[in-house]
């Protein structure tokens, strides 16, 4: 079976060159995969000579534009040309650089929500020191409600197990502390309501220091925290990559291997382009975020996971195993 | 001058041992500095036998007390008995190893506020890569509201002032964008309110991958995004050390001082215990709080954080500095 995969390559905040070499890279040894490149001829240039097919598209979501003037806006933005073509099942996947609210709100305009579903959430994978886990939401909803809580649990659990997590899920709330009467009352009821279910283990409140210790395997936040939690991460893998140069440079190393070696495998797990790609969950179609600074690495990291999504057969996985843990008794 | 500076041993999650090693090196390197231990009688022989003083206090607040039942507690916990001895002027700043939320309620209880001062707020110093800056609120208030928030940029200029920042403040508010739309309404507004005063460079909204940039002196946010903030860098660090040994033992390395070396100096800079300290400031008093995993190293810095505030007259001078900025126009 071949998968289809669009990439808009007119949000990228990162040159077009880093792009088309991701794409490529992908290309090159994802044989089973037909890539669709939407964006500017000229650029697109040396995808087309590799034989990937392209849409000539010149208008992009400015990254400055606001919701108002994006859905006022034509319909022949990059962006609307993707989720069309997604929507129309011309494409089995769509992977976005563009900005998350404008890919939100086009999103929900152009594709239909999943049964039972409220609102769609941005659930993305990390890997602790012993396995992986998922963080949802990372920014598609900024308001912290009870009822979105609820369902992120529900969600990031079916998520999970779409995507081949076996053992029954163990779920965690982000919290400012791990005592039950820590935080805004909104959590402390989430977790009361949350308790008294069956459908996967719920461990309570974690603190973000302990995120990568593998005590969770979904982890339910609203959207502004679990933005802020992703980009101090980011912050945090920048500073230290500064960090090891600096070590490297004052050491005056120039033939050193091993302790360039250490700072490459320090970098390569940091590195938030190696991890790059988060998935907009809850509508009918698989659609990646792709960071708006993604690099040639980052882009084919956004396009594998885009593949593993459609082999996973999200949606509809997805869906079947939302209905099995809360059918629709949460809307 | 001799500055008094008590410790609490009681509220820590550490063995007592190491709390005992950090206060003894502390004592030994800064000799103009009297220090008075809170605590067991047994943990602290070592400490008495070293010519420090010591009071008994066989009384800890519980890390898993509810604010309820700390407030009801008699008041010969350790933290109260600190407390009350900066009130009394005993000391002249107090080191609290325990639970944020009691040392904020008990603060409260036994300092005056400062005058215009809504609430107290807890700040740390990071390091960017190009200079010192400064991030309120990390915990103290958990609500996103507009008249703390402004509060807080106000506040936190004085605080930078009064540490020595020379240059003209630049502040920035913590958001999910940097775009003037981005983030809720609230922050919104606040930034609006902030651009239209003359006291210091209002630099717009800030996200938190970019905080090591340093684009900003002051970085204002609620004390639950401040605190997930804070808790996700702790996490990167402590999963980056995780890497560089791994990386270590998969080269084997016996005899390779210079990879060592290179993984101490990062350790170094991005290990929370040499930057262990935060302040709660808005009380009539020095107060900072130490991690509750603090270590030796971690006690140490927190001893020297709460002897550089004693040294730049915290309180007196942030006093100052906030009433020339702020006046009580913002009450």
């Amino acid at each position: 079976m071949v998968y289809r995969i669009g990439v808009d390559t007119l949000g990228s905040e990162s040159p077009s060159r880093l792009i088309v070499q991701g794409v490529l890279e992908f290309a090159r040894t994802n044989s089973a995969c037909e890539i669709l490149c939407i964006g500017r001829t000229h650029d697109l240039a040396p995808v087309r000579s590799n034989g990937l097919a392209v849409i000539e598209c010149e208008k992009a979501i400015n990254q400055h534009d606001s919701l108002v003037e994006i859905l006022r806006s034509e319909s022949s933005s990059s962006l609307h040309v993707g989720l069309n073509l997604l929507a129309e099942r011309e494409i089995d996947a769509f992977v976005s650089t563009g900005n998350t609210a404008a890919l939100m709100a086009l999103g929900r305009h152009t594709l239909p929500m999943l049964p039972g579903w409220i609102r769609p959430a941005i659930i993305k994978r990390f890997e602790s020191k012993k396995s992986p886990f998922w963080i949802l939401d990372l920014g598609a909803n900024i308001a912290r409600k009870r009822n979105l809580l609820l369902q992120f649990a529900y969600l990031g659990t079916a998520y999970a197990k779409s995507m081949h997590l076996t053992s029954k899920p163990r779920v965690a709330v982000l919290n400012i502390g791990a005592e039950a009467h820590k935080g805004p009352v909104v959590l402390r009821r989430v977790a009361v309501e949350l308790s008294r279910q069956r459908h996967f283990d719920f461990v309570g409140f974690i603190e973000a220091d302990l995120l990568f210790d593998g005590i969770a395997d979904v982890v339910v936040t609203d959207g502004f925290s679990g933005n802020i939690m992703l980009k101090s991460l980011e912050g945090a893998a920048k500073i230290t990559h500064h960090y090891i140069r600096e070590a490297l440079d004052k050491a005056a190393l120039s033939n050193h291997e091993l302790a360039e070696s250490i700072a490459r495998n320090v970098n390569s797990r940091l590195n938030s382009q190696s991890y790059n790609g988060a998935s907009l969950i809850g509508l009918d179609g698989v659609v990646i975020k792709s960071h708006g600074h993604a690099d040639n690495v980052g882009i084919e990291a956004a396009l594998k996971l885009a593949r593993d999504e459609v082999q996973a057969a999200i949606p509809k996985r997805l869906k079947m195993h939302f209905q099995e843990l809360a059918g629709t008794t949460l809307t």
